[in-house]
């Protein structure tokens, strides 16, 4: 049994809360994979290098210098922090991007109306679990950033809930998978104004319900979609939850 | 059988020197391990962010913003650079600090005269030999950038001559290793102004006569010294070698 847990921004920007998140992550019992995103750090590298952030419908793109400060970033500092510091709690971390053992050589986002740049488009056919599966049973745990590699010497910035699920989908063909996305909230709320709103289990048609009543917050479609195609492709549990309860019951399930 | 190559600054900053030496490590016939130093892009980023350089008898203060720099270039851009690069060229390369999976816990340097800041010191004791075994053994071609940790959650500057030596003596304790240290000149030369006078063998005697002589470039006493350090502690050879040549003969054998 492995677990895989994607945390976003809010905890990694937030000192105290990485920490402590980092002390539930540690303790969790099985085998584990971490995938992180990016937070503010890149955003503030980019301003400090007069890199001008370019967003087309919410999406950023990701030109040469783009790409470079995500790097930095998500590969370099974020990661090598994260690892520091999971290892320092006993948990023998080892970062990883999707170049590194080449565990997720991704295909370059086609050019089409919109030119996204150095971005990478992930499915589990780009993950190759078997190396991963060779790291966890060395005792190790991927600290998995958000970031892939197209196989010709080039890295792409790539999703990191669109990773968490590709690598969840993958290893799932190989042994049970329980999937956990952290994110701020205690879960998928059913009314948007009230945190305490949490819906214990959701299911497509649940899902589909929702937001075709405009319930579901615009940032958590991507996310529920990556929830819901994992469930549906064999993972045996996903769940999204608050990242200070990693350890607690709670959150949403997705069935 | 381990082959571990060193490279430094001048094949790093160099785009196509670069490339024509990863063709080279590419076909390396052994198991083997790559150690980079860092190059022109951390000082570049420093000068980019306004962080001044401290520089106390040629050697780099590391204060937290130039530790993060340095994490952002060789943990970050310069590894993964190198990794992607590799795995293009069928080599399975996996970026490692000494912070992943442990492999390289060293201790910050005492503050005693001057106090270096976020620098590490690294011994063979320092080093998991057993779990980079595991991973060449994997299939997979450790990356290794200069940077270790203190085991507390903190990222120290180390320096790349120094981990290679470590890593080769560590390891030489398991099976026979090879290390290769490449810079820019052919080898070691009988004088510092003919650069075809490269000596065939150096042996300890030699060294210290040419040191006493002040025939040795002051850049060269300390990879030297790691070179001799590693060939007394049982490293099968240490070869000093232009990094245009890592598959030809020629360069000094240390001895």
């Amino acid at each position: 049994m492995i677990t895989i847990v994607k945390i976003g921004g809010h905890v990694i920007d937030d000192e105290q809360a990485l920490a402590a998140f980092l002390d539930d992550f540690a303790a969790l019992p099985s085998k584990k994979i971490l995938v992180h995103g990016g937070g503010k750090l890149a955003s503030r590298l980019c301003e400090q290098l007069h890199i001008p952030i370019t967003m087309i419908d919410g999406r950023r793109v990701t030109d040469r210098a783009t790409l470079d400060v995500a790097i930095m970033t998500y590969g370099g500092l974020i990661n090598k922090r994260i690892v520091a510091m999971l290892n320092a709690r006993q948990c023998r971390a080892i970062g990883l991007s999707g170049a590194d053992a080449n565990v997720m050589q991704a295909t370059k986002r086609p050019v089409g109306a919109i030119d996204y740049g150095w971005v990478g488009d992930i499915t589990p056919l780009n993950v190759d679990s078997n190396t991963l599966l060779g790291l966890l049973n060395l005792g190790l745990t991927p600290i998995v950033c958000a970031l892939t590699h197209d196989g010709h010497g080039n890295m792409l910035n790539t999703n990191a809930d669109s990773i968490a699920s590709a690598l969840a989908c993958a290893l799932a063909t190989l042994t049970p998978v329980n999937l956990v996305y952290c994110f701020e909230k205690d879960g998928v709320l059913s009314d948007v104004n009230d945190t305490s709103s949490v819906i214990g289990t959701i299911t497509r048609p649940d899902y589909e319900r929702l937001a075709s009543q405009g319930a579901v917050a615009r940032g958590m479609k991507p996310k529920l979609d990556e929830a819901f195609n994992a469930r549906e492709s064999g993972v045996a549990s996903v769940i999204i939850k608050n990242a200070n309860a990693l350890l607690k019951a709670g959150g949403t399930r997705i069935d």
